[in-house]
């Protein structure tokens, strides 16, 4: 941090923000799952490990950032390869905290989410071609949504018979859908659609981040919260 | 830190104390939180949540004063946007334990706070005009004063009963009224009223964040235990 | 970190990953560790140790990588001395949760594999022929796989009548074959087989250190927790 | 800490012994916080503030020690305008474990040290005429202790009937009395008494701070242990 | 860390492997402090100190190593300074566990302790003269050890009856005898014996430290379990 942040930097800025962010949610989460029953302490763990993964991510890009004016887009996808594939397996935990799951949907959602990721950073590395890794990037996304609206998830999520848990995977998959559609879009933005300021890409995918894990990360301590008061009662 | 710190150095100082004494208070929160009653154990993460956040936040800061000799105010948005935020919600959380509450209020709550500190930053960052920045910063925090004083936060603070929780929601409305006075009279000063010795300000704006977070999570924890102990006995 | 990582550099961005996912996992095993009964808290501060190891090392490979452009293969002994044989002391602290183990196997374990990692490290450094580094660190590990298949850890195993605790020893011991067959191998490629190219051989390592940890860590992970949920109900 | 510490570097290594032993202090009393009943956590929590301040105050002056060769003494009134405090206040909380006291009480020990620390402050830095603020901070440290022998900290503790906490008590105004005569000892030979070596009084304040901190905590840890075991037995 | 690591530099490569080694045995021994029963709580705890001390001395030598290609002997009386009074002090703890034991006790065997570490480091640092330190810290050795095999610790053990803690005093009796010759016969080639070199003795002393802390935290640790683990049955 030798050269300091200028006022004016706003994706310096915007870096220092997230990993005290991510640092501070670190330290929420971990502390309030002590206050969620056992069978939802998992989904907590992992939603904590996601911001955990960012705070390090975050600090990491913003010292590259400030030591040499660089954050490379490309460097999201170290971040992106873990969070991503525990964010969506958190749907099975959450699930299996009311229901019964089949073990092969836990491996359908992971193969899913590091097929999306990892064809998306093959595509933007130049080591596949950036419309191919487009396209399996979509599809891996879109059977993750098919798994979540029409598929076991979505079943078991129906008959678990659990209105908070059901709550929560109804929100949880809003943000599947919409929050996570900048990541195709600020692919193709990038690699298809004529080029984009990486500044400007840098400062959205901060801000698109921020919101998709930690709105994600509440909307799991919401539902086990809720779900242990009234259980307890 | 290579080039260490003078001892008339009272801005490097003043930050240098504030980054050790967040430390300190981020695990004395933390630590006492294992005292207090289930239901007011949110309230303690959230206050050492704001002290991590200030921990973090002075230490950045400390260390680019020291090597560039600058610590430019507008980087104080980036806390303020993420603790002023966390200490509204505070009086939601606080007001949970003791009484029924519409979500909305905790919306209202939020999204005050937030439009306060954005449009401040907006106004100091040169993205708006100064003094439309200074003045929908005063709106938003008129409005959570009103909120406090005469609003449904206020109302339902009156009816639930309990005194121990309405002696802190007293408190703490007082820092917020008196306290937070200090970030528009600081605004105000530099961008309005004929400038500012920037560091002046920030020794200020040191001890005022120092005081205002402090005292804001003493309270908080004064009204835990108490309201542990009397419930316990 | 002065010097950043660059978008295309591969042995960078894969210690960059493992520094994270190892912070990640450390967090995640330790906090889990909580979920488990009594007796099988001790593996999973094993599970935990080892990322700690790991977190730490490829923390400092990843820094020694930018600065210098180099992470010499032989510093992964470092690890490999402290982790390979708390892994498989790990099979002893499994075995001793659901039976009685005479001390000598715990010895044997240890030996056995510490025989391998310095017998590698003599032969990779230069302080032994690399030939007989090669045939010691392979007798090592053949001991080790012949104490998991045939010896007293088999019968152990066998005689135990806890059924999730042997589906758990019959994985690990799967890793132990098949994952764990990479260092030998990388190791031949490397002094005997004609040399590789050591950033190729770096990221090879990388990820088959990551899933040999991990997927090792999540079976112990499984068989705690299994085994947990099942004696309390 | 680029240069190394020479082996002769006395001031040096006192830094850095200081702030090892503080980080493993801060360890050990976080750590034996859980072991004690519940009204003498705070008390554990104190202590382990005052070394977390102390662990992070002398890492920054080591640093800055290796990196400049100055340690400025002045610098050592960011720690004592935490932990000073602190330790008068740890008075308060020790009695209120074991009988009823006025919150004005509080207030009084918490101003008489601030001041003593404050006046000091200004004194050193050249804020106010040295003498005065050697003379303000004696008649501060005196109001303490009169406080503690005379006033209401003496007189409820007298009449707790509370033998251990007694004890500690006696032991706790002993270090007040004797330990922190270092303080305006030094202070007086620094500016009243014709100077001193800089370096010798860093050793100096080193040792003492390290006695003054570690046995005031042990003091308390001791009194805390024994309560907790005569009261459950 | 700017310069990276040798392959062939194996004082470093021992720094960095105790390092990490001290850090992992640091999570490990606090994680297993919460299985042990309350009374060996505080023998757990004093183990995990010695690792936190060790784990930041070794951080500390090997960044001085790797920036400066020097890594003192006398540093090493920094951390010994610290860690082997609390070693000492482990048997009085681990015996109180057991049996009465009167303080008298406990303040023979850390004055013992510091007399040896204060004359050994008086004589190396040439502060004294090296024989006068040498013989000096022979006799506090040799006095600990009297306690140990003939004064009141080695009556205390005979007569407290508990079966574990005896085979645990008997081993660690047994490290600080032999074990510890390492540190009077390092002393002795070094300063009397006509000289040894520094790198050589680095090595040594790395691992002889590593193993006389952990094999030590080790015992403790296993005394402890097995106590508690009898005493629940």
């Amino acid at each position: 941090m030798n050269k300091g942040l200028s006022p004016t930097d706003i994706v310096g800025g915007s870096f220092w923000l997230l990993s005290i962010a991510m640092i501070a949610a670190t330290f929420f989460f971990f502390a309030e799952r002590s206050k969620v029953a056992g069978k939802w302490k998992t989904a907590m763990t992992l939603v904590g490990t996601v911001m955990v993964i960012a705070a390090v991510q975050y600090y990491y890009l913003e010292n590259m950032w400030i030591s040499t004016g660089q954050a490379p887009l490309v460097l999201r996808y170290i971040d992106w390869a873990l969070s991503r594939p525990i964010q969506v397996v958190s749907f099975f935990v959450l699930l299996s905290a009311v229901t019964r799951l089949s073990t092969a949907l836990f491996w359908r959602l992971l193969v899913g989410s590091l097929v999306t990721v990892v064809a998306e950073f093959l595509g933007s590395a130049g080591y596949m071609s950036t419309t191919l890794g487009f396209l399996i990037g979509m599809v891996g996304w879109l059977y993750i949504l098919g798994e979540l609206y029409l598929g076991e998830a979505s079943t078991a999520n129906a008959n678990s018979g659990h209105e908070r848990s059901q709550m929560g995977f109804a929100s949880l998959r809003l943000i599947v859908t919409v929050g996570w559609a900048i990541y195709p879009l600020g692919y193709f933005m990038d690699h298809l659609g004529g080029g984009v300021d990486v500044n400007t890409l840098n400062v959205i995918y901060n801000f698109a981040d921020f919101l998709n894990k930690l709105i994600f990360g509440l909307v799991i301590y919401r539902t086990a919260v809720d779900s242990t008061d009234s259980s307890t009662s």
